[in-house]
């Protein structure tokens, strides 16, 4: 754990409290508050998302995305239905079954397309395959912004799925686990991303953008939040202190921190792409679009970093690594990965070549 | 709301983060650190709680007491069993029916039994009762330590009921919402009043404690954590940035917090207790034993308070209010609640006296 | 087993298929059929439901009463939801938990009421008791009818109860574990007892009818039903050769079977009531309205009774026993019946005569 | 429905009973028997299972196919733990997400195999590909015998699997749909089949082998078998009058019919396949090993041939179709079939060759 405090690139949810979140907990922290969200901190921060996204939608607060995406999702269909997402859609990859145990049994349906995207295609390929009663009905899609891959659905996406979704009577969830990195860069508003382009539910992750935990759920389409409040409740996702998530909400919401900490997330990212790309024989795996970059590199390369005490995740399957940016990653640190990598990918040609002349060839 | 800040009787989590704890987090928030509970503050927090207890136990850290009560019995018994527990439990009569959601279906069994405990015998009658296959087959006694009530099981009732769960291979839970109070109070070691009672696992509540939000769960049974962090993921209840409710919980124990504060909320409602024996008329309902006092009170009064802008919660179907002092009550604030309840009762006494005149008897 | 095909008065359920219902079985099982309910016989029986119940009610079929009042019960709420009931509902006291399961954690809250029936003013106190978060939201009312003390719920009792439901935004699931002898005995159309009474939903046995297995759930809320054919599918209730479950419900529809059988079952339980009651001491337990009677017996004569080969089940927590007639009960058996517990009764009276006078008073 | 009695291809549940079953139903239905099964026929049919099975095992009787797989599966792993299986298993295409319905949220995980079968290094490929607790943990293997395209595990595949299954501490499910086609296609006993090669759990059909409804689920490893009973009373698959299912299966048994069934389908299957191999261009999709065979077909020559009448399934995302055998199935039947097929495919083909000469190439 030595390098522990060490900035690092493996995830946004490395990162602690930013200070703004940190200035309103404190003053959160002052004196008594009624238990359950009855406070005035929650009552505010609800209302401060009613302003962001422009409109009255209904606005719970939970601890975790996990609970945030497979409660949403669970309120959204029935244990018989079926849920549509990209195969690499992390309430598939990397819930450990949380979308089928709070639905009691939703079948997560798996589509295909580049870039970690959902097509409208792919959709009605999957909606369109089986209409019998023993396999589980198609009732929501599912759709992460930014992606897995640190992509972003356009608008034109958006509404091209928003079309198939009315035709086949399907609700779209959005996974938002880095929503705020998509707002900045796409540079729509928050309304345009969502319920403008068909959204019915949000999750909107705090946790990555600065918080010590914490994600809203936005129900633009109020009806599905019919006694949402119960089934969190029930789950296990109601915090008795619950001024302790709404405040640092609100401190990200009333500063304007949420923004800027995306901002920062993805202009490192981008920084970080442009050195990469100085070195020679780098590919990157996905577009950058968001604050995530995925570069091919090989085994060694990435044992050699390891060892050096950086820290990122390998992608699964791939000779890949993801390197992911967050609100107080810094410049420097950025530079010492590449020139880590530099370094590590030059004397690892240098060895290849050798190996050539001494084989004689 | 205007009343937020002032310290109420209501409950324990309207208090905010102790010192210590707050101390904890914020150290916690320097720099980067592993995500998911593989950070050096869980790990000293979870080792902590062994040394505590003597014993070489299993430590989780969930978000609240709700999933730390229904996801423990969950894993201590199928959907097909049940789990007994006073009337009054908490987990019976306040938690939504989250113990049958995680178990997939578990009854409760209800058993009575005078200040707020269960008997071995009111269990054994339970167990005895049904036999057929018609009835969900009992496999679980829960036990609140200190219970609902105020009241604490002693060594000998705990033993009692541990030898009923052994003739009938019963497993034992403990929700431990006011453990902490309880060890105080009972001056006995966290060991004895648990495991050494028979006691398989402990759902040890920090948020009433002095936390923002945290509880650990503690298997004493081994066995029957297996796999337990998987149930806590699948759950949401795997805090990415676990560091922020490990690192409080060390906060609490290496500086003997956790102990301090629950003196203190005893040692005030012990005062309380004795300053409000002094008004004539006052009814204790239950026995104080821990942080809680249970008295009652005329509909008018318990209006009057409420005016004032008084907190505390009506006892369920009863003239009665429940009092509870927390690691931050203050003598004065006691003061003033005794005053305002004495002055209170002899004008409504007063009153009686008029209307008892006047019609002339 | 010695007894085994001797007649009893245990249950309608020890009694086998019933001619009619033998009939249409062999019928239909001439040649190949097409599975899943897509054959004649299926479609043939939903349509007679609807002639008999004089509307366009949506019907399915499940194999036995557990799956057709949970899965009908889990149509009716969520998770978080609650099911009001009377505290004897066989829902309650012999499901295993089969409604908590098949809902995911619905919580049945109990209310008491003479001779086995909930009554309007038990639901209201139930549903205005507690309405904050921390306490599942009721949502439904379960009705038995006849019920589980062979008692009836008048057009007038259900008239108030659905009042209160209209009040409180709940919807009414009827138990018909033996509807048809509450059709007869109340000399009333299927439709007044149903939906003409606010009733939602029926859960319609055939097995206690006279069919080896098989039950009608009958939605008169058409909406309610939305799916439920998938419901039934992924909890192992859609039979593949379901024609032996429909054909069978055509034998009991198409024939009038259904309503002679319940007859029948009614006029046998009347008449041992009357011959019952011709026992000097003899005590009904509850008014004997369709095809059970109960009635009190020393535990001495209960034994006797046993001991002499009758099947009968005692009723619980009381000395009591139930006996029940079915289509194929007969007068000669309830002869011997009352005979045996005649001459029991008497021995036992002459027993402790004796002891009276040998002890001298 | 007009063909609705004419024998057919689409499965074998269109088929009815057998004379044996009915024969046995036929007794069953002779006076009152005790429910629940605690009847003679039960206990018989249970014992004749263990001595089919030469082996002391559990046995439980359901109703369906979907509850057998999906009830046992929830006995063998949790909903955090997973279901390998391969992609054609029906438990994974039509069951309608019941085995993570009764597993409160077990995900299936996918596996390939050439002839609808999984390798043991498929399984030891998924088993290693994760091992974080984001992904639920792999607990079960389950195998479909004979396999929904009609082939075999070998006795070899079947120990090579337990192989990997217990290095990784894997448990093994068999769905026995065809169970009976593939102990008389392999000519081995049912235990060298089944326990003798590792399998835990069997479900065993009757539905499929002549009865009218009604599945044995048979534990060799009796440990998993605990509270079974319980599970199954909870999931609404215990019969009340159980007879009319153990009976049926003792008709089986005992009269050597569930054999004499089998080995009828197979044969016939065998005489289908050798007919339409004698046809120009026919290809098999599979080995022909068990009750049905796979061709491909024209789409042209599918419709005209469900225009006769004909009844079979197509397979799924394939120009092809299932001919599926029973135990009723005819010789005169199937060479109609061939001869239509044969018909069929000839004028296609000559259709063809004339657009060739018209089209004057």
């Amino acid at each position: 754990m030595m390098n522990a405090n060490l900035e690092q690139f493996a995830s946004d949810n490395y990162s602690g409290m930013c200070p703004e979140v940190l200035e309103y907990m404190l003053q959160a922290n002052q004196g008594h508050a009624p238990a359950y969200g009855n406070d005035s901190w929650t009552q505010k921060a609800a209302d401060l998302f009613r302003e962001l996204f422009e409109t009255d939608c209904e606005v719970f607060f939970v601890f975790n995305g996990t609970a945030a995406n497979s409660l949403s999702l669970a309120a959204l269909c029935q244990s018989y239905h079926s849920v549509i997402c990209h195969e690499m859609a992390h309430i598939e990859t990397d819930e450990c079954g949380a979308p089928e145990f709070a639905s009691n049994g939703s079948k997560l349906l798996l589509g295909k397309g580049q870039n970690g995207k959902l097509t409208a295609e792919a959709i009605e390929t999957i909606v369109t395959k089986r209409n019998d009663i023993h396999y589980p009905k198609p009732k929501v899609i599912s759709l992460t912004q930014a992606t897995e891959v640190g992509t972003l659905y356009t608008i034109d996406e958006l509404l091209a799925i928003h079309e198939i979704a009315q035709k086949h009577h399907l609700r779209i969830h959005m996974d938002g686990a880095r929503f705020a990195n998509a707002v900045v860069a796409m540079n729509k508003t928050p309304a345009e991303l969502t319920w403008k382009s068909g959204v019915d539910v949000l999750c909107f992750c705090g946790t990555k953008n600065g918080m010590a935990m914490g994600e809203a759920i936005i129900f633009f389409n109020r009806q599905l939040a019919e006694d949402f409040d119960y089934r969190c409740k029930q789950a296990g996702q109601l915090a008795s202190k619950m001024r302790f998530i709404s405040a640092p909400w609100l401190g990200l919401l009333e500063t304007g921190a949420w923004f800027r900490n995306a901002s920062h997330a993805n202009q490192c990212a981008a920084y970080l792409e442009n050195q990469l790309l100085t070195i020679e024989g780098i590919e990157l795996m996905f577009p950058r679009q968001a604050n995530a970059v995925f570069i091919k590199l090989p085994e060694s390369v990435i044992q050699a970093l390891y060892t050096k005490g950086w820290q990122f995740y390998t992608f699964i399957g791939a000779e890949g690594v993801r390197l992911m940016c967050s609100w107080n990653s810094t410049q420097e640190r950025i530079d010492q990965l590449v020139a880590d990598i530099r370094e590590q990918l030059e004397s690892t040609q240098l060895r290849s070549v050798r190996q050539t002349l001494t084989s004689g060839q």
